[in-house]
């Protein structure tokens, strides 16, 4: 671990090696604020893949770990230990990975979704509260800026009472068979017994839920859903349609899809109260527009003066600088890193309500993914998630 | 009847009196291409309105009429009789007003929805087979030359095979209790036994619904329903998530509201294809966007050279020169004049596959709110449609 | 003349015959609000093509002209001769046939450019003012809803005090050189001796022009002007960028184009304060969007409750449902039609400060044409207008 | 200097301290692909400020200067010196400090201008090529992945020969007063002993202008300026409208304003061919627009398959993940890093057409501001600015 006075905290990272664009994204957006430094890494099963990506971050040669396990021990043993370890390996090896690290004492960051089913992410989650540690899960758009000016309107009722909720995440990246030309992402996305039957809400449908409980602070009651494989050939669903029962019985509806031909990313959330609606979309993410009931529709801009503290604290550049997705990496580590700073300095954590996603909302987000499928068997009858007290 | 040589044909009118918005669409959507004539009315039952709209429109006093049927006797009667007999008085009436019409002979032209039932509905596209009479609806949004365009190219291939769509009519003008303030457009939309309680299905979300029809030539084979009043103290339902299954398994999804705070009018559709997607959105309805699986988004706008045949013959100023609702009506009208005109002079009736909506279009429509009412009932279970064929 | 408790005016066109755009412009604009009727004309030269159009118009032989001289005398002559001379011929022809209306007392709304040069102009404002007649003139983008609604923003100070102008005027209808290719509408616009070498100025440039005047209230005081020919083998200038000192020392600046390779129709304007800015686009024209010195956007709807009385009485169907071209010329049309029924019952014309654009509207637009293109000869010096006084 | 084998650059920097957006703009570029390590810096001339930075940063406390003379010296010295200098102090010290690193051997990137006139600018071209040295300049709007491409198309002929260049940098920032209250941005802007009249030109206007020269590759022939003074009480320019004549008598206009209220950032350039036109704005930096003749208007996204390789080797993230300005800067920087290491390395450069802007590119910037000063001061003559060629 990093002794008080240490500018940067240090990261070991296991996955995202060669050719993994999500690993780039974990490591500039580690990167971009100066408060981490990348000491250790288990990157890439094939050894010569791992001494490569070694060699290219210039990490020493002694910190470079064949083995998950290995790293957990090893670096829990040092001195100068890392802090955090980020999981970006596929999904299925999740919940041994974080436990090893866990169990070693160390924080971690995993990417989505926590675990394949919601068992395993209840164990991390008692796991981690057990041992006092921090467990983030990697929903990142909840920590552009703009989302969290959107979170804290709502919050502070500027909406007024919420009545509607609808959101989609609906790109268009597989509308092509690419799993049959050997698309190494496509592949075991695409792959029912590595990514489930419900693989397009396991994977971005989780993130526009996400989105739903960070903004609204509601939580899914109940879900009725419709899974659909649109591109033929297809092994598993690429689209899903979810009409929502949010707390206290405000309705609302979830899009997910991969196969939205010629959308790009897709992922758009719009939330009606009673005085207002506010529409944010993540391909124009410094901006967030919000609608009044006399119909005037006002935008308004990251980095201007008069938003919230929320959203002050996260600019880098001012108004009409756009920042975008590793930016958002960026702040989401950078609430952790307010945290284990705090932690490592023995200072009291400062608790902000809008801050980086934890195991917990990880496990939420797999119970919805497990609602959604059951939803789906049962020909779209409604289903209740299982509670996340329950699961934990 | 007019006679052959008259330029313009004759037109009455029952309802769309003093403060109706949708009267003053149709009478400028009827006058804008000088086709038609309006020469007679019962407006409004009150005599003194009666009397005031005729002289407002210049109409003669022996062809202002207190009441519908002595309208429709002594127009058949006369030899310069009108040709079409436009309806928009509320809904409840309009089976009689229609068959009273059929019966003398008329042509009909009625507001959707066509009645309040599906019974209803299918007894007047009936009668209009029976006598031979053109009966047409105004779900004027098909109307639009883009729209036209939309049509023609998924009939044409352009998207590939049809795979998902996605359709909304969601507008914001009864985010406010309007009913309790006197609103007299929502007094009747908001009451239960005039408009009844799946009062935004059968008001907007029955346009979006014929648009999905009307853009892609399928038809609903079962929904899924949610309804919701988002107003507190409102008695109807004021908005609706609807999952679609489409023919030959294509899914879809609709939501109509009356109560999205802040939007306009809010109707907009998506269609994706295994090629490429369409957007058209009621708000710029000029432009037809058109985005390919490469990630290009192309709009295309009225009125640019090489666009549809379809769309080329509804253009009246040229590209960059908005037309709009109005211009809609008119396209509407003139494509019923079209076919008034050739009946009249004995000619060949040149059937065009993308032209106004008609009586079994409306009949259809009304099927699928009741749908939509059976699956809300039945806590959003699948519901198949009555075929258009059965209520027939 | 009508007499007083006709509904609707008696209007005769002189132009716009078999293949005019605007002639199909104006009288959609005409018919639309029920106003008017078409009942003479002399649309042609050709008789075969006259007889066409009053044909297809349904006008009385009686009053279709061969001559717009005689026009105009036998018109004044009948007690229900026309109330209105619509005048859509080549602009070289327009002060001949304005003041033969003129001086038969008749009333003329004239398309723009009122005359070929200033002298010509002035002469029709003065002839109208002696003989106390409407003269009007089409520049019809001032009579959108929208606009009429940022000139009222404007007049009551909600931008502050006003800084800085930019319009634009840039098509891209003629970035192919269409006159070679026998392009009846490019013919006449790229004939030096029709439109003179500075055509686009006088053709569209004029338009950004009067809305510039229209919306800020403010005159031009000197410009210093580049005229250029884009595309090779024309004769005309097809691209004019031009510097404006406005009332005040305002400083502004105008860009109009033919040759806009892409652009479809292409006027906008922003007018900039010291509070805030607005911006009004062709292309989208039932919204006006206001930005705020803090950042903030904001986008006004046509229709939307709380906006002036000057855009409140110009709606016909509401907000979201868009109107266009052809409801700017009905504007116009009407603002024209409302002074001439007041004229004709011998009651006082209401004065309203945001109405049509009148003949001296026309003189000044002209003046503006010239003092761009002496500047432009003068290689860009400033060049002070002709005052629209002295010009009278 | 760093040695071979070495991954990252070391680099210092001079100014950018304490409260300076651009500085952190600079680090956070520098850092975000890994290529470089901050290790030295003289960011304040405050002790107690340039400490806190220090500290802030990690440096080490042997290669903190107070001095940038001791600086270069000393870090020329070193056999671990610093690869390159990031210059980013007020503009009227940049002469000096650029001198000072190049006559120590070392390479420097220098924030715009790169000297407060064109003499200035010329030495330090001649001395960085006389030693042969890197000497960027900082105009980073080049560095887009999008605008990348747009230099690609144009070089390739996709819109045809060029015909009319449109740009505008309108911000609102300084629409008001701020240097009367005391703001600090505003202060040296608005002061014209240190910004020069021309402030608004010397300050984004450059911007505006080397786009216009990165993008089509022409040159500024001729230009015929207006400089204004929009907010009353201010000492400088901040507004200006440019009437240009590019190389080959290709017109454009260009308007640089900080008082355009309202506007966030406001970057925005249309380049028009023979056979289309394209837009790109900096406040939606991930998408180019192309406009063909025939009116399409389609829209490309930064990551998407099939644009060309001087777009696509500035991808991180992939289509649908905004990336901004900061990594704008980071283009910039690797564009530096390339040429670096491959000297460092002694392999040969790689000579890119579409790479970093180069001290010449600094100089003919200048020699803008001063063609357009001596414009304005000519009451908009057209001046012809000095050649490139002969301030060398």
């Amino acid at each position: 671990m990093t002794q008080p006075g240490d500018l940067r905290l240090a990261v070991g990272m296991v996955g995202g090696g060669p050719g993994s664009n999500i690993g780039i994204a974990h490591r500039t957006g580690l990167l971009l604020d100066d408060r981490y430094r990348l000491v250790a890494g288990s990157f890439a099963r094939d050894a010569g893949r791992q001494a490569a990506m070694v060699a290219q971050l210039g990490i020493d040669s002694d910190r470079s770990y064949a083995d998950f396990r290995a790293m957990a021990v090893a670096e829990a043993a040092r001195p100068d230990g890392i802090d955090l370890a980020v999981v970006a390996t596929p999904n299925d090896s999740h919940v041994e990975i974080v436990t090893a690290f866990l169990e070693a004492g160390i924080a971690v960051a995993c990417e989505k979704p926590l675990a394949t089913d919601s068992a395993g992410a209840a164990e991390l989650v008692a796991l981690a509260a057990e041992r006092d540690l921090v467990l983030a899960v990697a929903h990142c758009y909840s920590a552009y800026a703009m989302v969290r000016h959107a979170a804290r309107l709502i919050r502070d009722g500027a909406l007024g009472d919420l009545r509607f909720v609808d959101v989609e995440h609906a790109s268009g990246w597989a509308s092509v068979l690419h799993e049959a030309a050997g698309n190494k992402q496509a592949a075991w996305r695409m792959d029912p017994d590595v990514a489930g039957y419900a693989s397009v809400v396991a994977d971005i449908g989780i993130h526009a839920f996400h989105l739903v409980r960070y903004l609204t602070g509601l939580e899914a009651e109940e879900v009725s859903a419709q899974l659909d494989t649109l591109v033929p050939g297809r092994r598993v669903a690429d689209n899903a349609t979810v009409a929502l029962r949010l707390t206290g019985g405000v309705p609302g509806r979830l899009w997910a899809s991969m196969a939205a031909t010629g959308q790009a990313h897709g992922l758009k959330i719009r939330v009606f109260g009673a005085d207002a609606s506010l529409e944010w979309f993540h391909e124009d993410p410094q901006h967030l527009v919000v609608r009044r009931a006399d119909g005037t529709e006002t935008r308004y801009a990251q980095g201007m003066a008069g938003l919230s503290e929320d959203e002050a604290r996260l600019n880098r550049v001012g108004m009409g600088h756009a920042e975008g997705f590793i930016e958002a990496f960026a702040n989401y580590y950078s609430d952790i890193a307010d945290e284990l700073f705090a932690r490592r300095d023995g200072v009291p954590v400062v608790h902000r309500e809008l801050s980086y996603p934890t195991g917990t909302d990880g496990l939420v987000g797999i119970q919805f993914v497990e609602a959604v499928t059951a939803s789906n068997a049962a020909n779209s009858a409604w289903v209740r998630p299982v509670s996340k007290k329950a699961g934990q």
